[in-house]
């Protein structure tokens, strides 16, 4: 039987050594190495952030909120290492989702599934 | 390279075959199939998920909210099988948080611990 933490640290070593995360380490580091691209990245996570906390709390989001988000979506997506790495996060974002899934499913098949994924 | 999903399926399967994956399962059959148990625990776990939405909906908590609780609280506590099946069903959401916490390190070691857990 074997043990699940030592299961689970092979699972560690799998992600870091799979091409989707070597590709998205290498795609972060080229985008926050250069100084112009990381100040453009983190002003738009800044403004994304912003938003949703703004929506968690109920608040009126602005037509200006809203501009400057598109405005920042747009220069993003014109930056070809921002876009690269913006897929290769959601990728990255879709295999951990899969994977939490996978691990989750003794206790799904116990309890049942949650709402909504039944 | 091992390929993340066959590790995640392997990781699933020693969750299963787990000493402590088979004790909650065993707790789980003992208390379901017994009609009065699980009515006891059913209605915990009904006034449980009640007061937590009354929290999140920043409803106010009634003293009879509270007291109904605390009684069902002592009634599942007098109740050897439900003590033993919460208490496994705890050891069990340890574990599973510690494994989700190791394959989260790849990522939160690009993008730096979340707030809080610095
Ligand atoms: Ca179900
Ligand atoms: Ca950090």
């Amino acid at each position: 039987m074997a043990n699940v933490y030592d299961v689970a640290y092979a699972l560690e070593k799998a992600i870091r050594d799979s091409d989707d995360f070597k590709r998205l380490k290498q795609l972060y580091d080229i985008v926050n190495n250069d100084a112009s691209s990381k100040r453009l990245f983190d002003s738009f996570r800044e403004t994304q952030f912003e938003l949703q906390q703004k929506q968690m709390m109920g608040e009126d989001i602005s037509e200006e909120d809203i501009q400057k988000a598109q405005q920042q979506f747009t220069l993003i997506g014109q930056h070809e290492g921002i876009a690269q790495l913006m897929q290769a996060e959601e990728r990255m974002s879709m295999i951990i989702s899969d994977l939490t899934r996978v691990i989750m499913k003794p206790l799904e098949e116990l309890y049942g599934a949650p709402e909504g994924l039944q």
